[in-house]
């Protein structure tokens, strides 16, 4: 059989643009199409976003018009009555989709129950943003569904977790996915919120669990960039575990302004992850597969946490954290009430999850490791010795926490 | 239950930017993040495509390296033994995955089969683009794979129907998508192949009715903006379809550079549908609602056609064609054995499927309708009743086509 060849020769000129090919200006060289999508994500502080006078999520990404609203089961239990009120005070046209929400039902499956509630709700293409009020999860399903829907539709996000209000603007605000096979997030979209809506009085109905794991992901951007964050954690964490961000104290706000913040800078330029090294990947390397194969066991920043603790160890053990800077961080996340070690926390897990990482990576670890507290750098020459060292070494320390606890009454004190 | 109030107030601050979070220049104005993402495509064509000594298809999307080269299997039983030979010759590691590829199998499944094998042959992210060769529907399951797999991995397209070919050039080879309920493309994205090949020489083991299919994706292009290539169309397109593009003459070049420029051209400025009226929409009105209850009966290009058919009739009615023009239009899309009419182009589908592409168009019909043969203008008016005496119309001329086929002993005489 012959090769398929130039019968008939097309021309040279295939795919060159002529007058009226670039109005945007965008550059058309040769055959090569070069453009850019534009992209526009909104984070904001917006207090009281369900009382019924506040108009703000009634205009939230689009036009006053009809809004399919996707809520979590247990939002809804806990807001239900301002859920009903705040639309019908604001004159919004609406159907509220109540989805069960948790790690576990993070699929595909989940995402056509959205989008085939998006088909029959009717709404327009563009002009009539689904709402998504919820944690994490949700936001990441209703992303997701909003993103494929005819290609696109737009969405609006209010965050009701703790780890979903600072994520919000992080990279992980601007993702949407499910987990498919053993790995999690592994098809999703760069899909970011129209716009997300901030309101710091939901956590004062988060669990104390919950509350713990938003901190893991606020003490990420501490420990990376914000050395006077771990300042403010190490001094207010545990009060804000207690009271859930109420209280008469400011240091809730500045906690959370300082995060959302260094959350932001780092989204800016790597969006689509552009610039493969970024440091808010810091909690991030281990810490997909171990969550994954732990499930339901961690919650997300639990295993951010573990993550977290291991490089730690790593660090202190080539000199980028002196030995008393490494004893802070571990005492903080043990006042924090988060985990610093986990059984999968071994040398085969470890190896199959840094291999992972690497495939994401493209070929190498750029592996964000603390260096002092409030910076990090990215190493590419971790071994799997190294890495076993430093579990084992944890394993001890959360054995010997342990018994201390016990012995404590079950209390931590630093 | 009080409404979620500003306990504890968070500051202004929230989200600012300071120095260093804008290092790419893009606009950061107080919470609002704005960026773009930059997109390739590139389009070129590249005869010999599968001749083992032409490095391109080796060399396109990345560097050289593994690949996973996923192909229709019609093509893979007519092309088996280069598809071995190719890889080997340019020493490409690959692995290959055959899909049984047609309309009906367009769905989240087949992305689920794409994506667990690139799961399994652990290709890197970005560096290792996956090739996809086969026809469009190929090409949307592979690019929504590669799209949503770690939320965007690179393809490269080798496009092997004359649709597929054109199409590359076109909005749709920028857009990835299934099927999802009763609606075509329900679900998708916009992920242009970072590059893709054109070789003509797959057109030679088309089927007859398969070249017509891709014809009408030609002929749209001509309708609409390009008189030049409707003549082409007039006096060879029935030659193309009896040759398969092969014979010694030029016009099948210079018909598909024509129509590959044509989609490029509507394609540059509107890549994510920004601009919602587009030229290349033409035919795409009423034929997504019509394919999808016709299937298997209608391929893509027939659908359209038909779709065609019933706008021609609309355009002449208001005055926008004259009506040898219209009969020019109605004559060639026979000539070149393409349905004018089907039994679901009635008024209660036809509505239906109009309320489905207001909703897509965000409220409006925006509904091009060819003005004279080579240009379009949009409409937002048109009527249940034109629709209706359309498609009336065409049925009776359908009728009288089909008897004087019979007549003429199934043949068609200009």
């Amino acid at each position: 059989m012959p090769a398929p060849s130039a019968v008939p020769p097309p021309t040279a000129r295939a795919g060159t643009c002529r007058t009226g090919c670039n109005p945007t200006g965008a550059q058309a060289t040769g055959r090569t199409v070069a453009t850019a999508l534009p992209v526009r994500h909104r984070v904001r502080f917006v207090p009281g976003v369900l009382d019924p006078a506040n108009p703000a999520l009634a205009r939230a990404g689009g036009p006053p018009g009809r809004r399919l609203v996707v809520v979590e089961a247990r939002v809804r239990e806990l807001y239900g009555r301002l859920l009903h009120r705040y639309p019908a005070a604001q004159g919004v046209e609406h159907e509220t989709l109540v989805l069960p929400v948790h790690e576990q039902v993070k699929t595909m499956d989940a995402v056509f129950r959205v989008a085939d509630r998006m088909d029959s709700s009717g709404i327009y293409r563009r002009g009539e943003p689904v709402i998504a009020i919820g944690g994490g999860v949700l936001a990441d399903v209703v992303g997701l569904a909003c993103s494929l829907y005819r290609r696109s539709t737009p969405f609006v996000r209010v965050p009701t977790t703790l780890a979903a209000l600072v994520d919000a603007g992080a990279g992980a605000g601007a993702t949407t996915g499910v987990d498919h096979g053993r790995h999690g997030n592994r098809l999703g979209t760069y899909h970011p919120a129209a716009d997300t809506l901030l309101d710091p009085a939901f956590l004062a109905t988060l669990d104390r669990r919950h509350l713990g794991n938003g901190l893991a992901e606020i003490l990420q951007v501490a420990l990376i960039k914000d050395g006077d964050l771990f300042g403010l954690l190490e001094r207010h964490g545990r009060a804000l575990l207690d009271e859930g961000f109420r209280g008469s104290h400011r240091a809730g706000a500045e906690v959370l302004t300082r995060a959302v913040r260094g959350m932001l800078q780092d989204l800016q330029p790597g969006l689509r992850e552009h610039r493969p090294a970024r440091l808010t990947d810091y909690g991030h390397s281990f810490s997909p597969t171990v969550e994954l194969r732990a499930l339901p066991e961690l919650l997300h920043g639990e295993a951010v946490c573990v993550d977290m603790a291991l490089t730690t160890v790593v660090a202190q053990r080539r000199g980028l954290l002196d030995p008393e800077q490494a004893e802070r961080i571990l005492r903080l996340m043990r006042r924090l009430e988060l985990p610093v070690w986990h059984p999968l926390v071994e040398p085969v897990t470890l190896a199959e999850a840094l291999a992972d990482t690497v495939r994401h990576r493209d070929g190498r670890q750029r592996l964000p490791l603390p260096a002092g507290i409030g910076s990090g750098v990215f190493v590419d020459d971790l071994t799997d010795g190294e890495l076993a060292g430093a579990a084992r070494w944890l394993r001890d320390r959360a054995a010997a926490d342990r018994v201390r606890e016990e012995h404590e009454g079950r209390e931590v004190r630093a």
